[in-house]
């Protein structure tokens, strides 16, 4: 369920393009008028909105915002005026080149579904030139990946997948690969090759098949069982995967509670960009059920000006 | 360069599939009917036989031939008679499966081009209800792998791949991965995470553009640094994805020579069946350049009846 409000009739993409025109020229800008017109509409709209104003304006809309704005403000128009599959592969190759978050890189591999996941991978080549995959694997680098036990092997196996993504599945694989799991979590060899293979390669259905199966014969959930080891960044990353393959909404909501209390704004606009026009309502019930508040007023409490004003836009408010 | 006739005009495939049925009614085949036919059409018309097969005659054309046809001819026909890319992902599946033969996955993997690759898994998931992925990594069970330096590792690295596909290519890196390259051979560790990574990962173009550095700074092609390693099957299975991605007609008439050599007709029928619709002329003029023979005659002396008369048709007879 998208939170993302059209009004009802839009206007033209020509008409929305003189309006931008209007609030970002001369002295000042008008991020009011700016966010009344991008936070409503549609990636499709918006899209035609670009184009509208370079042929009017022979002007790039991008630029000009980015000369216009600042901030996480500006951060946030940039990033939400992507198509939405572009966006995910801007995204997974600035948490790769520049921001090392392997966490944007988990969700982007283990929330899509595997043609989803494919149109990323195709847009980031198209791109950039090279593959995602080349780059998870070339900070690898050698023997240092395991000496540090940094998840990426684990990240490698998760963007390079194309799992089947029917619903059949085969119950005594689940079974077996649940004692697997079981016996590898206890004797806390997460990083092993094993773990690696069950998530990086099974259908979700035949995860989650497993994943019940290990609730069944051994009395906890995978995830509390994980949350009990050690929190080295291989942990993290494995409970991270997990967590969006078992329940992706109730992930976001964990990440965005997070992210707000630290204001990490880098997280808290990533979640609510790249989920305004998918899901962000279920990731809102969630948060009132889980958090006891809703999620616009930890982002109204946590965030200020413009900023503050084009969430709240997305949120539906 | 297909190797593959059709006659000028072509039946339609109702008269094809009366004169199949009647060349299999009654007491007998008549194989050399059979051959004219179906070696003679390509696989949009052989799809169309079959279709118009089963509404004539109320029967299923494979299981027909099946139940008529025997040995290596009966083996040829049946795997002809697939569409090309499902052809694929059932030698895939038989390879890892049955036979275990790991270079029918390396050449799946190897030759195709990213997005024909891609074909191949789709086809396999729609068939197998899992992903030819899950098969391969199945395989390594553990550490066993390492143990026995199986090559399951490359294997895995090479089918997972979903490689940037265009031209562009890092020059630096190529020269920097040639260097790694020819380290880890002269040390022989050729069962490597970074051999895995490099030919794994990067695009043909850029395989193609370390191979030339390797060449040009260490004075020997790597098809000869490798050609001198050991030969357990990691390096054969190193060597073959080598090959592959070098020059995959040269590739193929080494493999159907050997084959040839030793009366292996799995691995001669998989190779003409599945490049005679494609590139078998350029095989062909391979194998007549390097061995001074002409594939007929060499596939004319090592084979017999139906089988022998079909697989000549097959290459242009």
């Amino acid at each position: 369920m998208a939170t993302l409000s059209v009004p009802e009739p839009v206007p033209s993409p020509a008409e929305d393009a003189e309006s931008i025109h209007a609030a970002v020229k001369g002295w000042g800008t008008d991020e009011k008028a700016l966010i009344n017109i991008l936070a409503h509409r549609n990636a499709t709209q918006r899209k035609q909105i670009e184009l509208a104003y370079e042929e009017l304006f022979n002007e790039n809309l991008t630029k000009r915002l980015e000369s216009e704005l600042k901030g996480d403000f500006e951060k946030a128009i940039y990033r939400w005026n992507f198509e939405p599959i572009e966006r995910e592969a801007v995204m997974a190759y600035i948490a790769m080149k520049k921001s090392f978050n392997f966490h944007v890189v988990i969700e982007i591999a283990c929330v899509n579904s595997p043609n989803e996941l494919l149109a990323v991978k195709q847009a980031y080549q198209a791109k950039y030139r090279h593959s995602l995959e080349e780059d998870v694997a070339s900070h690898t680098a050698g023997d240092l990946r395991k000496a540090f036990s940094l998840p990426l092997q684990l990240l490698f196996a998760l963007v390079s997948a194309y799992r089947y993504d029917g619903e059949d599945i085969d119950v005594r694989l689940a079974k077996s690969e649940a004692k697997v799991l079981q016996e590898l979590i206890e004797e806390n060899k997460l990083n092993h090759d094993e773990i690696i293979r069950i998530l990086g390669t099974r259908s979700k259905a035949q995860i989650y098949a497993t994943f019940n199966c290990y609730r069944e014969e051994f009395g906890t959930p995978i995830e509390e069982a994980l949350a009990g080891e050690s929190a080295d960044e291989f942990a993290l990353a494995l409970r991270a995967a997990v967590a969006c393959i078992v329940d992706p909404h109730l992930y976001f909501v964990e990440v965005l509670h997070a992210a707000l209390e630290k204001s990490d704004e880098d997280t808290v606009t990533r979640i609510i960009i790249l989920h305004a026009e998918k899901d962000l309502g279920e990731i809102k019930e969630k948060f009132q059920k889980r958090k006891n508040v809703p999620l616009e007023y930890a982002v109204a409490k946590k965030t200020s000006g413009d900023y503050k004003a084009f969430l709240l836009a997305l949120l539906g408010d």
